[in-house]
């Protein structure tokens, strides 16, 4: 860890991450997602396979016809920016995998002072509209998008029945499993 | 994003993120883990679900027994703890959940100076052999385990073939996808 970074701070900014889904009309400079896209690139996967592939999507036109697709993908009509996250393959490996991405990429967009959510398409048919809409090939599996954006810091707040959390004790044992 | 935390550096830190299965025979101290169970509990998932239950494992013997278990866990023999992932459901969702997760606690580990590796469970067999051997319900999947420890700093280097990355321009298209 540099030592421009208090770990205490560093631990209470992962604490503190939450998805965001509305946003200002502002838009999302090339050069912070493009460091965003730097984190991805370097996120770990199963045998080192990056299976993935990342669409920028910052057209306005695009990013509401996204929002069309699926159940909860409507907040990406507000969007500065999307990321489109495409994985070769179905498997629970690929899935942790972009679990993993997607929570740097979150992360990276905090420290920038950024807002972000994920999108979820989520059916067979969902994923095909994207994979027309952005010329995607057919082995290629657009199972979800962040959407990023500048917050209304002022409307931060979230409903708390989202923003807790279960206590310690009920989600931990020691050495072995008690409830 | 606090006062404290840089966010180049923070960035960085992000990027920087490798795992370790190497450790030095020297406990984490009990403040550390539940700094990380803290970070774990505030993780995000799918409508907040939390569908999961940690196992820390400090005890050699206890870790001895699952480096036993599956064809990635060997280096668990070797861990001064680690906390097992036991995840309600089999799903996609609750793989992208565990990702998560995992991504959190290994970021965390960094921060107080500590190596972190993934471990998994990939077939039943293995995780019925954790299940039992933790006193785990049938409900519960333990798929995967984040093992802890302080690293030879001298001995730092990953293989090259494991550390590299793909070029950007083969992971990322802007507006529409294009290879």
């Amino acid at each position: 860890m540099s030592d421009a970074l208090d770990p205490d701070a560093y631990l209470a900014s992962l604490r503190r991450l939450r998805q965001s889904r509305r946003f200002l009309d502002r838009p999302v400079p090339r050069e912070d997602l493009e460091k965003l896209l730097e984190v991805a690139r370097w996120t770990g996967s199963a045998k080192n396979s990056q299976p993935w592939h990342l669409v920028v999507v910052t057209e306005r036109e695009t990013n509401e016809a996204l929002a069309g697709y699926g159940a909860f993908t409507g907040f990406l009509s507000g969007v500065a920016a999307s990321i489109v996250v495409a994985l070769e393959g179905t498997g629970r490996s690929v899935a942790y995998d972009d679990g993993r991405l997607q929570e740097r990429v979150m992360l990276a967009a905090a420290a920038l002072g950024l807002g972000s959510g994920t999108a979820w398409f989520g059916t067979p048919e969902s994923r095909q509209q994207v994979r027309d809409l952005l010329g995607m090939p057919a082995e290629l599996e657009p199972w979800s998008a962040i959407g990023l954006g500048w917050t209304d810091t002022s409307q931060r707040q979230a409903a708390p029945e989202l923003s807790g959390r279960k206590p310690i004790e009920e989600i931990v044992s020691w050495e072995r499993y008690r409830r």
